[in-house]
């Protein structure tokens, strides 16, 4: 077994920045930011253009670096502004470049230039506490980070994001629903190191609260309660803000078993977890075939929704479908969905069987209920469905009637061409896309859909998996 | 729809015994009384032969005579001697019948003349609560029951018998689990009439509490804590009996039930439920099929067990059955138990279906239990029978894997087939005949049986039918 000491030395030799990469990145977001600073100058408008980011912190990984250069305006500037001209100005820094306009709580410039994605972003210059909008924290952030990081745990904080990128675990969006580049800082300052951050997410318990500048000293319970989440990391640049608030509990538990796994057994594989294999559409028919569970995807069309809100739709309604199928008498197993984030977007349900048997218990209102039994013996005994009883079994009323959907894509087909499924629990923007088009799949059918969305096989493949890389075998 | 006064009128003279009738029945009673005081007399016992039960009371119904002759011994006969000497009494005193040793608590004789069941029974004369034998309290039921019985109230008891028993809620016995002779004459005493029982009944809830003595007048509620069952009818005769002890909450519920739609909609069809049509063994077959689900049979060999041992020994084996299909995932539907009282016992399962599908979800420990989670995680990447993960989801390890039992016939057959099936939780006695024979049937080989078991096929289409034949539709 490999010593921990070396894989992250290794690690490190992987994911830091050669000076020449560096010196690129660098270079590139100096030149858009002399260019925004000169088209500002040129239009008359007062706003100071900052680095920020991992970039300014110097956290960001090889081969992964993001520009994020923010523009400050002071707090008189409208907002109107901000998702009109502002646009204008960053658009005209950047001619020449990719652009894509992204949504958060305002719209900033995405735009790509060698590969290298640039997000130029609009903020108010507040006092911390004064936020007018979400961006404005973050030069805090920077801020924060930079005065409390060396050479040493700038290194860790590579590791660390480095870990979670490779457990799955990297990223506040809501695809991801884990740890955000800044929670990765702020827990590597706390615990002072890579290792000593896995030592104490392995201790984590539900409820943990982390507040690295002490806002809640002595009030921890009060903290809890503010914040009702199972992990709270305490911005310490806002005492109102959760910093691990994007981390779902899944993903949190992930972080904590692959933790305790790499203390115990350390190595690459958590960094690096590499693709399986990959296999032949045939072959992978086959292997479903053998596997015997039913796999059944929902594929829609949701060209145009904004990541985040597409995955929030995507996971309500992936709940909804499991309650259906499991309100049906289906056993489900597992649940995810995939999308390419363009045009499609697949639920993908594996079940124990997509058939079920044709009759099924109904469990009728206990004797005492009077008008209840009335009621329930009279619809039973008309109901041409009815294959055994009414009968009693302790003080209930019983009866075995056919099963009303005993297949689960027939029962899914039906449900969602109602009105999008708005009925069952269909997130309403899914719902209205569901309306336009969609298909149920059914096995081998899934598998066939590898063919048209690349990026899905591999994500099929490690469902059916569904093993963590990192999770092997001892010895 | 016919008048309640109208079909009781009709019930009562199908079922009161005929002056021709009775004169037999009495005649062949007072005959083997005589023949019991003169081999007493010869012998030079003390005892004394009395008349009791319904013959006595004068509350049995046409055609269903049980003739119950009890010796009533001084309490310094010793329990020795009811065992042995008093059975050859009894044994000389109808020579010439056809005899059987019957065991309740203490042995005693049944014999048949003219297909007239004749017990003979031994008990003590002693004071109310100084009971030596279980027993010893008849002759003093008699007397209550005698005292507060006209003959239109003799008539109320008949009717309120032949409804239990048309309903299949008569008898006292483990097999049965519903209400006694004795309790059938007690609720007619306390409510002043057949009708007006049921009226009652049907306003019964559970913990009923009824009083006729009013030994607990004021202290209901010490009487509820005292006997804790869902239905309490105080023994007049003793206040620590609770003459309803032997109905089970279903046969409660369903009389309750019955009582209730007799009241509404009144009819023959629940004193004479009436045999079906029976089926062809090939029909029913087919009908099987049809229905969907599975039928499954453990059949037993019993000789030689006495029924309420049987019963007991067979309800408790099916709740442990049930419980161990349920924990594999088998979806029961019902359950019973069949028994020709000799020889053969039938364990009779509806499932939804009797194979299931080849893959489980396994739930494995929170991810909070570190030392379960290794062992878990330990023990799944080195099970050949992994299907799937281990993964996490919410705070939980979970890993998909080949179900060990697919099928329920096997599960069964193995179950059974090691001791008995006494870890499983078989009854003793059932698991030393089942560790001699035993075999599962399934579907087709069910309908089988009743071409070898007389008697099962019109219970088995009973149970198939699962309704009761006094439900049925309006109009």
């Amino acid at each position: 077994m490999p010593r921990l000491e070396d894989v992250c030395r290794q690690v490190l030799a992987l994911i830091t920045p050669s000076e020449e990469e560096r010196e690129h990145v660098l270079g590139l977001a100096k030149q858009i930011m002399d260019s925004l600073r000169a088209v500002l100058e040129e239009e008359g408008v007062d706003g100071e253009v900052r680095l920020e980011g991992s970039l300014a912190k110097d956290t960001w990984l090889s081969g992964e670096a993001d520009v994020d250069i923010f523009v400050r305006f002071k707090p008189d500037i409208p907002r109107d502004f901000l998702k009109g001209r502002f646009l204008q100005i960053a658009r005209r820094a950047t001619a020449g470049l990719r652009h894509v306009e992204r949504f958060a709580e305002h719209p900033y410039l995405e735009c790509l230039a060698d590969g290298i994605r640039i997000n130029i972003v609009p903020c108010y210059a507040v006092r911390p506490g004064e936020w007018l909008s979400a961006t404005d924290r973050t030069p805090y952030h920077t801020q924060f980070v930079l005065s409390h990081l060396n050479e040493r745990l700038k290194g860790e904080v590579r590791l660390l994001k480095k870990f979670l990128k490779g457990i799955g675990a990297y990223g506040a969006e809501i695809r991801v629903g884990g740890f955000s580049g800044y929670l990765c800082e702020l827990l590597t300052i706390y615990y002072g190191g890579f290792k000593e951050a896995l030592e104490g997410a392995s201790r984590w318990r539900k409820g943990t609260l982390i507040d690295i500048a002490g806002h809640y000293e002595g009030r921890e319970d009060e903290a809890r309660e503010f914040f009702r989440h199972h992990l709270v990391v305490v911005d310490p640049v806002d005492p109102a803000r959760n910093a691990a608030a994007s981390v779902r509990l899944d993903k949190m538990c992930l972080f904590i078993a692959a933790a305790r796994e790499f203390l115990e057994r350390p190595g690459l594989r958590f960094f690096f977890p590499g693709p399986e294999e990959p296999k032949g559409v045939s072959e992978f028919k086959h292997e479903l075939e053998v596997r015997g569970t039913s796999i059944i995807a929902i594929h829609v069309k949701t060209g145009g929704m904004v990541p985040d809100v597409l995955w929030g739709q995507a996971f309500r309604t992936l709940r909804a479908i499991r309650g259906l199928l499991k309100n049906e008498g289906f056993r489900v197993l597992r649940a995810t969905a995939w999308s390419d984030e363009e045009e499609h977007l697949i639920l993908l349900l594996e079940l124990e069987a997509s058939t079920l048997p044709p009759v099924v218990r109904h469990v009728g209102p206990p004797i005492w209920a009077v008008e209840h039994v009335k009621r329930f013996l009279r619809k039973q005994l008309s109901d041409p469905d009815l294959v055994s009883g009414p009968y009693i079994e302790g003080d209930r009323w019983f009866a075995l009637i056919k099963r009303r959907w005993p297949r689960a894509a027939e029962l899914l087909s039906s449900k969602l061409s109602d009105s999008g499924g708005r009925a069952i629990g269909v997130a309403p923007l899914l719902a209205k896309r569901i309306e336009e088009w969609f298909e149920v799949l059914e096995g081998p059918q899934v598998v066939e859909l590898c063919r048209s969305l690349p990026g899905f096989k591999a994500f099929l493949e490690a469902f059916l998996r569904g093993r963590p890389a990192w999770l092997v075998p001892e010895g």
